[in-house]
């Protein structure tokens, strides 16, 4: 057992650098952009909202913490919220109206024009992420979509202002992986445009 | 601009790589012992605490939604608690006690002999988790130590029936980004021993 169970971790490296491989190709421009994106709304006193399930409510929550809190550098706090975090909305909504409209409630009560939505899905499916940006588009609110899966729903949703990072790969932990990978280069452009 | 941009999303792409690179020489025999570790918890009726600040709390509620949703596979809910996500905790104690107390006073109350403490902190240095270490260890729970930076405070702390998983890095982002890939390597050890 303990020979294949070190096989298998060993393998999950592999696999995740392969991915990151082929992400490395096709995504630092997009990534360029959502810095530019996120940069301009930070700037004109706007703020960031992420929203997803699951692993990707964590990734939602890491980079709340690290706008609010700091990446690398110290710096000015930015304005970004997860809505993920309040549980007496997710389970006030969940309860009274849908689960699906857990995120989408919260764009419609807190988002402006200008704000931009931190939207992640691996599957590209997950509906109250549908619901959340189909509300913030109805508001003026630019997506930043990080998905996996080829886009799946989402990327029937967005538009050419929007900003699309698809990780190259159709499994969950290894997209999350990406995923990680995209947000930490996010906070590290949008530190340097501000600080250097 | 755009282009110092994208050259900086793909030398995260290519340093993240780097570091798996070499995790993957290092760290796959004790990703076995972790996954052997969780395993006799969970099937002795024990359960698995997780605990970290900021992307490492991100982590430590990713971990414990894999377990009791699901990772890749359905499976029976398995026992894991994230330790970071009772605000009204984590207020209470930081206010009247100390914050260095949050999760300690968690395994205090909630720990019991041949529960597993899923401790995890890019630095090894964080107090609140050194002193969760600390409680732990006089209940006789063992350690799963997810850290970086050597292993810092905490690797002093650690004997050798706890499992210390370092990843090979002292920044911060890549050390969080090494440590998901090992928890989908933890995750994917379990259903394996469990499932196959
Ligand atoms: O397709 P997504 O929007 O990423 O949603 C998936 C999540 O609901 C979670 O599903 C399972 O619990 C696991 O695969 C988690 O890692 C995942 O975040
Ligand atoms: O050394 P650690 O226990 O990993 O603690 C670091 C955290 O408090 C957070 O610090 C900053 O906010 C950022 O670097 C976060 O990513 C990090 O999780």
């Amino acid at each position: 057992t303990i020979e294949r169970l070190r096989q298998r971790a060993s393998q999950h490296f592999l696999d995740s650098i392969a991915v990151k491989q082929e992400a490395e190709k096709t995504l630092p421009d997009a990534v360029a952009q959502g810095v530019l994106a996120m940069v301009q709304c930070l700037q004109s006193g706007c703020k960031v909202m992420a929203c997803g399930n699951g692993g990707s409510a964590a990734d939602a929550q890491h980079f709340a913490a690290e706008l609010i809190g700091r990446f690398e550098r110290e710096r000015q706090e930015l304005a970004a919220i997860a809505l993920t975090t309040d549980s007496s909305i997710l389970t006030a909504v969940g309860n009274d109206y849908s689960y699906d409209e857990v995120f989408s409630k919260q764009v419609r009560g807190l988002g402006k024009k200008g704000d931009v939505l931190l939207a992640i899905s691996t599957s590209g499916n997950s509906k109250n992420v549908v619901k959340a940006i189909e509300a913030a588009k109805k508001i003026g609110i630019k997506i930043i979509a990080l998905t996996g899966n080829g886009g799946g729903k989402i990327a029937t949703l967005l538009d050419k202002d929007d900003i699309h990072l698809c990780a190259p790969s159709t499994r969950t932990a290894r997209i999350q992986e990406t995923h990680l990978v995209l947000l930490h280069g996010l906070c590290d452009g949008v530190d340097h445009v501000l600080l250097d």
